[in-house]
């Protein structure tokens, strides 16, 4: 077993490798190279997506906060999702928000149908629609989740026939895919097919209807109905299953044709840190099927762990789970790991963190951010890394007699100004990158 | 939970559903009906097929039990299987043939590559072929396991690329599949595909090609050339994994199009009996392909339980595991429970034991025999249900004036005698069933 310092520097040069180009800028005014000038070159965005949910800004982005305590317009009281029990009370303001967007560019909005739908024909359409449209304002892509999942799905399901069920699944897809279309394009379109139809915690439509077509029927089935709404989305396949089921579940899914864009793993260790070993086998065996991945729930907590022996982790159900300052430490020094793992993969493209605020999901301390509002030090040492390490601060150059500079950053959005003028150009691939910008 | 008298009063009238034929039987002799006449009726087999490995006649049945503690002709030392490192010590011989063919009327034989064809090119095709036939003149079919495994496979197959390791696993089911046809026409076709591409203990020509071309063109390569050899033969996917990952590896195999005859179903219970409700569980879970089910593996121990924490079955290793009185009271016990169970569900058509006597996998007490030869309880057990309550003994009925007896049976061969004359007839299918036989 390697110490965590030698995983890091492990991970550092393949890191390099994979999330950085070397490039040479030429920078002309007027059709002229701007020869022997000095320039400021800075980095406006990743490339890499460093996800959060934002299911706790959907009440600031509809500019509810003035009535706290009061339900949304129309009554609808939530499509917060899964992670809101407690957040509704908090919903995060101006003050997170800002912490957000410094720390993040790819946001996870809430379609958990049995909330987003609680009563049928009432969708909770017009505030996604604010939430999605004020996170794009800010530069930020949104991604849907999920579109078809057993849990938290629509009780009224229940009381049809398992064909009208999945006409309305089809539907519901329809609906949501092609009616975001351009604000959200990029959806978890069915979240854990492995285990939908046995589970048996309790009965709901979508598991019965699963448990009647077969896992890729359903699979075909939705994709079909997302990839129709909406040719330009990139679909997602999720699941937390990381065992050999996930893997069998993809051939056979991937085998009967189904075109699958993003293969979603979820990895919330609230028992645990999963730790460099674990976490690159695990990429490794679904790197197999040369799609890209998206770890798209992870969480690490700042508090206890919880007992090995839960299987389903919604069964620990405690009062008060404290954030504590050596599982502060601990959660910083997971952090940097977990992502400097997944940065060292060049299939992974993106993570997505489940809250950035605690008292979410099981109430766990899962967040950067304490309930007060202030930063954990994962925070710190997240943002060390996303705007400090791997990130090109605003930064003088002196271009040579062709108007070129050269420098290596991490791939994603940058901008160049002289002479008063600025222009921006990006950075897509790693390796040696020429890039020409007129300012 | 029910007390296990309550799960086994649940289970008689669902075999007597599902296993037993309300039959009437109309005699006639020389055209005419054998009215007012008593006849002989006999049960001679079962439709359920009752298995267990025959691995340990191979001697018996290659008339080498003379030659004690030489190799086997051609140098060859045992294509006895995994169960055999014991018993290539105590061949069985006629003491516990007698005893064997009192309770089973199916056979599994060995075909494992890497003891089959230990040397490339020198198959140990002859002595299986003769023992396949021994049991043949027994009345026994004979199925052959397995065809492909990444476990005892052929060493030499690491030698070569992997292309080429793929044509040597397809001529090798080509030349068994069709050497034997005839005399063995089921075979375990491929064995734990799911943990095939990822299974990591050590390298293998077997795991390297399923991880290259992944688990289902792995699927279809190997019930190609199977099929191809015996049009007529009954192949099985077989597997130990009962979890979801075997579910959906099944679907992706069906999906794709690939004809799967049987699902075989280990069920090694070195850790504990199931129990009625997870056993039961299963077979609903795999029943839902629509597919027959086999109990391909099934082991209940006379001795302690392998403790809970081991993963790896085969990572216990003990010197010494001995049969106890009241172990072998609870195999009784559960040897009746679980064949009951089985019994009681419409799709299960065969149960496989792994091992009519103890000293056999991990040395463990799984047999129905001791190491002395005397049979323990749970053979007087299964036998009284075989051969007793699930079985019809010559039983003299009296003809009515159409020359009709009624009566309700095992499905199986029977036999009727009158006037001196013999004849056979059948029962196929449970409910009310005719037949008529002409002496």
């Amino acid at each position: 077993m390697q110490s965590h310092a030698a995983h890091a520097h492990a991970a550092d040069p393949l890191i390099k490798k994979h999330r950085t180009a070397d490039a040479t800028l030429t920078v002309t005014v007027d059709g002229a190279p701007l020869a022997g000038q000095e320039v400021l070159v800075a980095q406006r965005d990743h490339k890499f997506l460093f996800g959060c949910i934002g299911f706790d800004f959907i009440p600031l982005a509809n500019g509810e906060l003035h009535a706290e305590g009061q339900a949304g317009p129309g009554g609808a009281t939530g499509s917060l999702g899964e992670a809101s029990a407690d957040q509704a009370d908090h919903p995060a303001d101006e003050h997170l928000a800002e912490l957000w967007f410094d720390l993040f560019n790819f946001a996870t909005l809430p379609f958990y149908w049995g909330r987003f739908e609680t009563v049928r024909g009432r969708p909770d359409t017009e505030r996604l629609l604010k939430t999605a449209r004020w996170f794009a304002d800010r530069g930020v892509p949104v991604k849907g989740h999920p579109l078809a999942w057993h849990t938290v799905t629509a009780d009224w399901l229940m009381d049809l026939p398992n064909a009208e069920i999945a006409r309305e699944q089809v539907a519901r897809i329809q609906r949501e895919v092609g009616g975001f279309a351009g604000l959200i394009d990029m959806w978890d379109v069915i979240n854990e097919v492995v285990i939908m139809p046995i589970f048996d915690k309790y009965d709901n439509g979508i598991t019965r209807v699963a448990r009647e077509i077969g896992r890729i029927p359903m699979v075909r089935m939705v994709f079909d109905a997302a990839r129709e709404a909406n040719p330009n989305a990139t679909l997602l396949l999720n699941d937390f299953d990381m065992s050999a089921a996930y893997e069998c579940l993809i051939e056979g899914v991937l085998e009967a044709g189904i075109k699958i864009d993003v293969l979603g793993l979820q990895s919330h260790m609230h028992q645990g840190y999963w730790g460099e070993e674990k976490t690159l086998a695990t990429i490794e065996r679904f790197a197999r099927y040369g799609l890209p991945i998206h770890f798209t729930e992870t969480t690490l907590l700042s508090g206890h762990i919880m007992p090995a022996d839960i299987v389903d982790l919604n069964d620990y159900q405690i009062p008060d789970w404290p954030s504590t300052p050596e599982g502060e430490a601990r959660q910083a020094d997971e952090v940097v790991r977990h992502y400097k793992t997944l940065l060292s993969h060049p299939q992974v493209q993106a993570m997505t963190y489940w809250g950035m605020s605690d008292g979410g999901w099981l109430g766990a301390p899962g967040g950067f951010v304490r309930r007060d509002g202030t930063p954990k030090p994962s925070y710190d040492a997240l943002r060390s890394l996303v705007k400090g390490e791997w990130w090109l601060a605003p930064t003088k150059m002196a271009t040579d007699d062709q108007g070129r500079v050269r420098f290596n950053g991490f791939l994603g959005e940058y901008e160049v100004t002289a002479a008063g003028r600025t222009a921006t150009f990006s950075l897509g691939e790693p390796g040696e990158a020429a890039a020409d910008v007129a300012l």
